[in-house]
């Protein structure tokens, strides 16, 4: 791909300062329209060292409104953040509707100081798959955001010289806030590493443009009719999908879905006796199993769907009642509030993930965008559609830090529904668990049992799997939620301490 | 105050079961009338080691619903915390409107950490005064926070019994989760540390409630008792504010105020090729300085307020489009949104302040609570009165930790804003810039003149001055903001390398 590029060209300084001006004031009006469409855009540089990217970046962002973007550099990455699943920093730099993101340099540049690098601790860490990457763009250019990837290129000659001159003029005054220094100089071994990198992550989603800074004022040009070019599809998409998405949407259901929810009874016996009894046992394993995971840096997901009055908020009370709440946090989900609406459906789980070592509980969850999104017609099909695949890929990049997912679906029949529904009703103390809402939900039993098999089929995964939880008998669902997690986290430790221990033995 | 506690009283297994499921009923009943009348609580666990603080929490809570609460500990402090000023971690932890926080020890913890530990690198930090703790507590308190303040107490003699059975049952395996090794035991020296903070923060706005846990059944119920009667008081309070706010408010306006605005006169002069040098020569020194300030970790706060086309977006451009993106950010203040309604008024600005080092721009600030929300009657006067203080209390914590803080009212008269309402709307490139809205504000330019010049009177302080640009000439106020920076920044490199040259002198 490099081998193609022209880096022969050179603008003359007149020709530039006229050119400038115009593209600076197309550049200025269509980041305003953008704003005023709500696209939030993602604007990546890559690429050699001493391509004078940071003064391309300042030169581009003098068009833009200094209100409209902020400036991101993963070289500023810090240790907390390594030990966070690769993707957490960036879903919390996203920006929102209408806003826009600059990075100067992104999750690429981990990568590939990984590939040039020495191997470190931090080796595997960095170590993130091209395809990992691609699956993050996709997500993000489906759910509405535009990429767009920039490649500062330059000969090695070229490259030698700026360096040096840029050693003189600057000399080390700068290390504090272009942190320049750690990123290798090896021309040759970095254009094998780029090579690549631009070959397996130059998608339709998100292609790499590639800018040659043999001569800047080109180079600075040139990006500038990228981003203009950018900027117009992205507000003609804007266009066209405010069209398609008033089209009618149908949804045939597949009928290759098993079942899955037709083969639990839930009806299961529990006595008082031996419910107290092993609530106590368990409660205190769980909070032995807290500081075991604590002092491991072992992170816990446990997300919590089911039928209303299915026995959630009972279930997490028992769960979390024996635990340090230094150590966990319950994260209730309800319908979006504005702030999470102008960002990806996934940014608001991405935020709220557990600290190293923590327990984070989620009453309610990303599900929903193949629940109620899905039954309410509240998104498009073919949007909840892509939410399975979607989901899959958040869970995994969870795992893979080493996360213990678990889901649980609290399952209720709909008689033992009704049961609770008018028990709360006539109860004072507990008549604020139930709505009008509520009663209504209940006419769409039927569309959500397709729904909730669709889900399990789709995202019950080695990584993430679902526990459906059979719940008619409160005693049995709440001891089922404690024995399930208490056995996927001994497992975990299991795991972590095998490793360590044979790790301890080749050592 | 703790001589006068009796810790002699006992209460038998029996009374208290019977006890703690009433109490715990009405708790968890108390909680959600809270979140429903959204009134926010704040609750702060201090005391002496070895009483049992994270099993009397976790009883406290197993009433209330984990959804509506979040617990953190000061102990958790990091490093990275301690490079920002002393509040902004408990601005940042601060609960929603209708949302609890439970504080396992906080500002307390650290300040007495101060007083009884060996003076270390951070002990500046730390030494925050009881004063500044008690300004802190009646801002959020008359921003419609609860501050329920517990101290839990013991003997010495019971504490030492404590903590040997402590450490037998629980042995090392707590640490992970509860870091209470941090905190000493010895108890004659606590004590009189416990003595002056109880009697210097006992305010009316947020009263300490000394807990004998020297027999914990006691201690819970007696927790129960006080949570019970805040909530109580908590919800009447919002009740009679309700009432009391729809009482109509008027406001004389004070003739001891001076005219500051009219001093100046906004005509100054400055011809464009002057303004071209001088431009240049600025920008590369604003360059130079935001690299020192960042290696010497000095944040920057730059406030910009003024009329409509008074000339801040121009002044912001010119200000930063020399400046290493990395290093700045850009805030566009205006109404705030659903989220920041549910926070406290000044929320908002402590979650956005500078990153160690960096620079950090208002484009409106704070001042909007005595500026637009007084002339358009938004808020109560004693409301906005209010925040004349608890702004310079505000800006006095940033000053402490070392940031510049600089304000500028960007000044214009009202046929200079005229030319340039109509300049806007003549040109396509501009239009966008000029609403309905700028037009109406202009009717009210009297009331927003007596506005500014009690802002300038009130809260032109030595360590966050206001500095009043004539802006009729645009060059002439761009200039004059980039000067004033330059001057501020210098003198505080000065300052910083003074003091480390007569440091490393004694040395």
């Amino acid at each position: 791909m490099l081998n193609q590029i022209d880096l022969s060209k050179k603008t003359p300084k007149g020709t530039y300062a006229k050119q400038f001006d115009k593209k600076s004031a197309e550049l200025g009006y269509l980041g305003r329209a953008l704003r005023d469409a709500k696209v939030p855009v993602i604007i990546l540089f890559e690429g050699f060292r001493g391509t004078y990217r940071g003064k391309l970046i300042n030169k581009v962002i003098s068009a833009l409104d200094p209100r409209g973007f902020r400036v991101y550099s993963a070289s500023k990455t810090t240790e907390r953040q390594k030990m966070s699943p690769f993707f957490t920093q960036f879903w919390k730099e996203l920006p929102p509707m209408g806003g826009i993101s600059i990075h100067h340099r992104a999750w690429y540049f981990l990568r590939n100081e990984h590939d040039v690098g020495d191997p470190d601790e931090a080796a595997e860490w960095y170590n993130v798959p091209f395809h990992e990457i691609n699956d993050f763009e996709r997500t993000l250019y489906l759910g509405g955001y535009r990429i767009i990837k920039l490649f500062t290129h330059i000969s090695q000659k070229q490259q030698e010289k700026n360096i040096a001159k840029d050693k003189d003029s600057l000399g080390s005054r700068w290390e504090a806030l272009t942190p320049a220094g750690i990123e290798g100089v090896d021309y040759k071994a970095y254009r094998n590493v780029y090579e690549k990198m631009l070959t397996e992550t130059n998608t339709v989603y998100a292609p790499w443009h590639v800018i040659p800074m043999e001569d800047v004022r080109t180079g600075i040009l040139e990006t500038m009719d990228v981003l203009i070019s950018e900027f117009k599809a992205a507000l003609s998409a804007a266009e066209t999908q405010k069209e398609s998405s008033q089209a009618p949407l149908s949804y045939a259901s597949d009928p290759s879905i098993p079942s899955i929810l037709a083969r639990y009874d839930c009806n299961k016996d529990m006595d008082e006796k031996t419910y107290d009894e092993k609530l106590k046992k368990y409660q205190k394993r769980l909070a032995e199993l807290q500081v075991e995971l604590a002092k491991r840096k072992i992170s816990t997901v446990v997300a919590f769907e089911g039928w209303d009055a299915g026995g959630k908020g009972g279930a997490i009370r028992r769960l979390t009642s024996a635990l340090d709440p230094l150590g966990y946090k319950v994260n209730p989900v309800s319908a979006p509030n504005d702030i999470e609406k102008a960002y990806h459906y996934l940014w608001r789980f991405w935020t709220k993930i557990p600290e190293p070592g923590e327990i984070a509980v989620f009453d309610r969850t990303w599900y929903g965008r193949v629940l109620v999104e899905r039954v309410e017609h509240f998104t498009p099909v073919k949007d909840w559609k892509r939410g399975y695949e979607e989901i899959n890929e958040m869970e995994e990049e969870w795992a893979k830090q080493g996360f213990i997912v678990q889901k649980f679906w609290m399952h209720i029949d709909p008689d033992e529904q009704f049961r609770r529904f008018k028990a709360r009703e006539e109860d004072p103390d507990k008549t604020w668990k139930i709505t009008a809402e509520d009663w209504r939900n209940r006419d769409k039993w039927d569309a959500y049992v397709d729904a909730v098999n669709e889900m399990l089929y789709r995202t019950d995964t080695p990584y993430a799997p679902w526990t459906v939880v059979e719940g008619n008998n409160k005693y049995y669902a709440r001891l089922k939620v404690m024995s399930t997690m208490i056995d996927r986290m001994e497992k975990a430790l299991a795991a972590v301490d095998d490793k360590a221990g044979s790790k301890a033995k080749k050592g």
